[in-house]
């Protein structure tokens, strides 16, 4: 790495060639509008395997703007975590330790100390299964998937010890047609609403024990017995509700391979059908699970 | 959390319910096909916003299989990293530390140490910018992009310190068209093979300069100024070539509010026009960059 000195001198020559700062971005894309030319919208769903020399805009794209063909919108179903996000009781927050600044070095970055199982977070089946598939491992092909939201928010406001039942399943079915095949089923409780305050997220009463929405084991065994997922996903900590003596829904997922997102964000912005989701789960080597980004596209 | 001895109680009873191993999954996935049922194929880029009960297969689907519509393929472009993973000269190697097991404790997790910019990660405008914006709060439109992939590697092959020129830009419109608003643009130099082993990876000399190939400033001028852009990427451990003494690359790209990604993954596998580019990004507070799954569709 060179030295601050170095770099400043570097920061001071683009600036004086007005490639610093955001006026200077912002004038960079009016100049790109002003010369009536290269900017191409984003056309995603309408992509070819093969290389395509297209100068003509694609059919349905906004004019000037990012037109996401079949899709309109992206959703981040991510929260920001830090060292104030609800871990599951016992379970160490993260550290975020300044290694360097700019100010001092020339550049910034941190240290993370994290457990596994911080912020929106993937659970892989070896998390509970000895030799199960770890996250860095499961087949890409299951990252992208259907996305269902079975809202069960109105029962949770008034039982935080509500839980998704194989009858939610049944009557989402009703509404929008068999689940598609290698779905994502995401449960919507209302629950990321308390998320800044670890209290009211892992709601613990004086026994100890956590009350908060999850999948009851029998939804666990129909989705993974009669139906084909991918995996499941909660706005709460946990797949299993908080009062769970046995995590009989987290064994049910992980024990065929098929994994867990707890602590998802945003599920009522997204439609109940027809999104799909986007699961960025960690890379590293041996993962339990770790910090996953959840778009979804729809 | 629950004790492992009742962990070991609910396997024996799902066990007893055939739910368990990865025996019983396959079966659960011959009994749908057998209903001739539920399962529905996937069908990425055919989603509506609105509610639909299709109870059909999609057209153009792959029978019994996951069909992509506009998509037929997913491409992961991280690397798994590991304590073993190149880092830049200089920066610790992450740790990963076992918290619990199974066997010990009826569930396994680790703990994770970490530089941000470890493994296929993101450099985030942060990262050398005071004030820049950090990677949680980058617009997640900026996350999903058509991705331009420009090879270097014959003349990589021949020479470490091979920079993507201005010319290697245009070359690559005269073949493909104008680079596509938002476009993310990736360097592809060969140079992942080497990322099993960090001594060819870094490629330092004698006097400890690395050597290997990056973006040449004018190159990463060129793309802010006069294309647009959300960000660039490289198979090597660095935006700017190894040898750099300014790391201009980085000021010009990321002063701008774009961002880098760096060590991807498998670029020779993807077609230099027409993927869609998925950026998982890291979402922890105040981040200079971070791990990102990134995952190409086309």
């Amino acid at each position: 790495m060179c030295s601050p000195a170095v770099l400043a001198q570097v920061r001071s020559t683009l600036s004086r060639r007005g490639l610093l700062g955001r006026s200077a971005a912002l004038g960079a894309g009016a100049a790109i509008v002003a010369a009536g030319g290269l900017a191409r919208p984003l056309v995603v769903g309408a992509q070819n395997a093969t290389p395509v020399a297209s100068a003509s805009p694609a059919a349905g794209s906004l004019s000037g703007g990012v037109a996401l063909g079949n899709f309109s919108q992206i959703q981040d179903l991510s929260h920001i975590h830090s060292p104030a996000f609800p871990m599951f009781p016992g379970a160490e927050q993260m550290a975020i330790n300044v290694l360097v600044t700019v100010a001092a070095d020339g550049f910034y970055k941190n240290q993370l100390v994290l457990d596994e199982h911080t912020g929106t977070h993937m659970d892989a089946p070896a998390h509970f299964v000895t030799d199960g598939t770890t996250a860095e491992l499961l087949p890409v092909e299951q990252l992208v998937a259907p996305l269902a939201v079975i809202d069960i928010s109105a029962r949770a406001a008034g039982d935080p010890d509500a839980q998704l039942i194989p009858d939610d399943i049944l009557a989402w079915e009703a509404s929008y047609g068999p689940l598609p095949a290698g779905a994502f089923v995401a449960m919507y409780s209302g629950w990321a609403s308390r998320v800044g305050d670890a209290a009211a997220y892992l709601n613990v009463d004086a026994g100890g024990t956590t009350h908060f929405p999850g999948f009851h084991p029998d939804a666990a065994a129909l989705l993974v017995a009669e139906r084909d997922i991918v995996g499941i996903g909660v706005d709460t900590i946990s797949i299993d509700y908080g009062a769970s003596t046995d995590l009989a829904t987290h064994l049910t997922v992980l024990s065929v391979g098929k994994y867990g997102i707890e602590s998802l964000a945003a599920l009522d912005t997204v439609p109940p059908s027809g999104a799909t989701v986007i699961v960025g789960g960690p890379k590293h080597l041996a993962a339990s699970g770790g910090p996953t980004r959840v778009l979804a596209l729809f």
